[in-house]
């Protein structure tokens, strides 16, 4: 179980890892991939080392059609993928050759194209409104075109395991159809995510027996089991398993590719990416959610902030004697990490022990800790939440530990007298913000005004513009991130908010948060806190490593 | 697969639905359940008619000793349910009967208690420091003296299956104490979540085999495979299931109760809630995320809104002839129900089809739908999004659709001349929120100055105060909930804010958006849609249904 890949491992094709997120993965609501986003995507799984990026459908989405123009003429240089062209068959009762829809398959230039066709009986009829031999006689038209024009053909079977179970032998003969006319791979597809993994093994066990075809697998997540069908199928004998980045698809989603790459690799100690792969698989998993513009799920298996994050007090304190009993596996081999996290739940072990992450030595400090601790819990039955806000309690950490060791305030950069922003939307119809601060620094009182596009953004300016001149090294400091959560839904407007503002410079990225009823308050209160970290860890050894 | 659960069935004690919601679930990051959320989430449970329901950890926690406390003074009267202390087996050299740990789960009144017992020898030597013989007295000592003062007992053990593949003799040794002391069923607790199915269902047929014991099964989801591994640990002859609200729980969570419910009565047609308890889970899961403050997860099995959400310009169209054909089951056995999504994916039938299901008859205005679709993609393209605003949608629709039908324009309840909102964070460390809205409004200007404790919350004070006393129907429109998006990350505070805004009567529920730099902006669009909603829906009959 805990060995890692050997480095001799030929991946080669007896095992197909084939991605589906530009495709099936853009169906995912609130997803809309630009050409450049597909481009970047297709470009971070190829670093992963997937065998095969289905890039979108040539001919049906113009943007999927340029997307494979833009490829061919060589923004895209793949290094261990293949990319594949998705289509249907040909219409029915016309022929592969004078159907636009497959020329534009051949025209996209992909070395692969996977054909979705219908295994249904009941789709056949009722949706594609024709017959079972005809709808054969598409697939296997289509199948023989583009193999004979030098392209590697996949099938789709859709609606396959409905369909098998409804009526065997239709299912069947759309799979003979497929591989007889020179199709590589049949692939069993779960389209409406139905199926559980014990009889999906057993269909799967069942079909390779009955035909000795090479079998592929693609799960939706209907039944909250598409790893786990996936897997079971790999495992039933399918060498060809369909994913999605993070899960993306309609509905309840796919398979996600991650869960699947890390129980295929470090349970069943298959080679499934090449030497090195799996590491980046946390850091891709990311990129892919940021261009997707969905936030990652942090509870995602193997590859979520929390993975691998323990809460209870309990764990915690153990963990400090063995953390290996309490991960499934080592997270660094999915290239994540092990994280302590701090909540009213946790005692003073967890305390101390995120402390010594945070380069805040706590152990020689028991009243630090426990001032800490009764801080922690006050602020965070206020709405605060220090779990993605590292730098926000390395600060309450150092200044409870300054506090208890008598060594004296923390550096403070400025001193707010008060500010004021003005949010006019003129008559004119133009929307302008402006913010005047009003701080002490260096000794000094300065008044600084500027404006901005929001209120928010106003401030931010309005703060440097004063502070920049007395302390330079703020220059470097930028807003690298900007989150809003509004607490207790149920008040409407007069929720709480809670604002992440995530600060960088040019050595290190953090996190700070602020929380109040006025969303610029709450947005003001991150932002000193983020100049006051930066000011702190600037006059204390071993405080500014990343975060 | 689609038989209904026969209303006969009686539930009895053959099969345990165990929600641990309130305990194992409250360690998810983020979660921190108040006494009175607690009674709530049990409430809700309850109504759904879960067999059991954990409430906590009395003795270790305070807050959930107070829970018990309360529920046995009467606050919790449960129908279906019954009430579950967990806590831990006495410590090592002690008796039971002086434990106070011990003693804490006698005095919380439950009828049932739950014992975590380790049964990985790593984990009894190196984390509990003691040894196997020693780890089994004390579950025996602990079992006998509960059931002796008349509880029910079942035991967790703990990281059940590492400890078993390690050494399956300890493992099965505490299973024994256990049961021999008189523990109802041992429920073998899959703790670091590294289990996949198919070896998973033989180890719970091998351990029925080997020991004849009542089996319940408690899996993580760090493979992503929990639902599916307390499903087929189900079919391999486990008769207790524990499960949490949506997955609620450490790292990557624990299995869905409502994903492993809807497989359970769905799939196995196993009678697992009583009669009509299975339509409740949908309601019964959103209303858990609110108590847990986290946003409900759109693309959850079952009861996730996009479960049954169909976006594909393909699907939507073959949806129109047969809807059962595209999704595993029936949406509204499980109290959810099909949405068609309008995107820039959508083509013009899903349009057509969102129409109709809003009250906007487009059949027969072609030249509507051409123009809202090409407004939907501008629109889309610039960060707006109507998957969540159906009321906005149908706004522009109905805009749409009198342009193209020449019936002239919607009414506009007023006109904006001008806003002005002005934030003080003042000398004193006050903090005040002003805004002026200057409107036309039945003919005439009005000027109205109101405070908010936030920027969007005086702006929408002020324009009540501005035309209540015009349009006395806005008196009982009010704001139910706001969600603000930041999109396009990497910008930090320069990025395009999406805010989203629940309003509500007496009648109905409607959400629209707004999108625009300023978040003070977007959330004034979003205001005014919301009233151009009410006032298009008071003027026209058939669209005031509750969204």
């Amino acid at each position: 179980m805990s060995r890692t890949i050997p480095a001799s491992t030929p991946l080669g094709d007896d095992f197909h890892v084939y991605d589906t997120t530009l495709r099936d993965g853009a169906q995912r609501e609130g997803i809309s991939y630009s050409v450049a986003d597909k481009l970047a995507v297709a470009r971070l799984l190829d670093s992963l080392g997937v065998g095969f990026i289905e890039g979108g459908w040539p001919g049906a989405l113009p943007k999927d059609t340029e997307f494979f123009h833009r490829a061919a003429a060589g923004e895209l240089d793949l290094q261990h993928a293949a990319l594949v062209a998705f289509g249907s068959t040909r219409r029915a009762g016309t022929a592969a050759v004078d159907d636009p829809q497959v020329r534009a398959l051949l025209d996209s230039g992909a070395p692969v194209v996977t054909l979705v066709a219908k295994a249904d009986r009941r789709h056949i009829e009722r949706a594609l409104r024709t017959d079972p031999a005809e709808n054969c006689a598409m697939v296997a038209d289509t199948v023989r075109h583009l193999v004979g024009a030098g392209r590697r053909v996949f099938v789709d079977a859709e609606h396959f395991f409905d369909g098998y179970a409804h009526d065997p032998d239709t299912a069947l003969r759309v799979l003979d159809a497929a591989v007889t006319a020179g199709a590589d791979v049949a692939v069993l597809c779960d389209t409406n995510g139905g199926q559980l993994p014990l009889q999906l093994a057993r269909t799967v066990e069942e079909v390779i027996a009955r035909t000795g075809f090479r079998i592929g697998i693609h799960c939706q997540d209907d039944t909250s089991c598409a790893v786990a069908n996936s897997v079971a199928a790999v495992q039933a004998g399918a060498s060809h398993v369909q994913c999605t980045a993070n899960g993306y698809g309609e509905r309840a989603g796919n398979a996600d590719l991650f869960a699947v790459l890390g129980n295929l690799a470090t349970k069943l100690d298959m080679p499934v990416l090449p030497e090195g792969g799996l590491r980046e698989t946390t850091r891709v998993a990311h990129a892919l959610a940021e261009i997707a513009n969905i936030g990652p799920d942090a509870h995602q298996a193997y590859v979520g902030q929390s993975a691998f994050a323990h809460k209870a007090g309990l764990h915690a304190s153990a963990i400090k004697v063995d953390p290996e009993l309490y991960n499934h596996i080592d997270p660094e081999r999915v290239g994540n990490g092990m994280r302590v996290l701090v909540t009213e739940m946790a005692g003073r072990a967890s305390l101390e022990l995120k402390g010594a992450e945070l380069g805040v030595d706590l152990a020689g400090s028991p009243d630090a800790i426990t001032a800490a601790v009764r801080r922690v819990k006050e602020l965070e039955a206020r709405g605060w939440s220090f779990e993605a806000a590292d730098a926000s309690l390395e600060l309450l950490l150092r200044r409870e530990k300054a506090e208890a060791d008598g060594t004296g305030q923390l550096p403070v950069p400025f001193e707010l007298e008060s500010y004021r922003v003005v949010l006019d939307h003129r008559s004119d119809g133009e929307v302008v913000a402006e913010a005047t601060v009003k701080v002490h620094v260096t000794g000094q009182r300065v008044i600084a005004t500027a404006e901005g596009n929001g209120p928010v953004n106003a401030l931010d300016a309005a703060l440097r513009e004063a502070l920049v001149p007395h302390l330079p090294w703020l220059g470097d400091v930028e807003l690298a991130d900007y989150k809003v959560r509004i607490l207790a839904d149920a008040a409407g407007t007069d929720a709480v908010t809670r604002v992440l503002v995530e600060s960088r410079d040019g050595a290190e990225e953090w996190t700070t948060v602020g929380v109040h009823g006025n969303i610029v308050e709450a947005s003001w209160l991150a932002l000193c806190d983020a100049l006051a970290y930066k000011a702190a860890a600037r006059s204390a050894v071993g405080s500014s490593r990343a975060r």
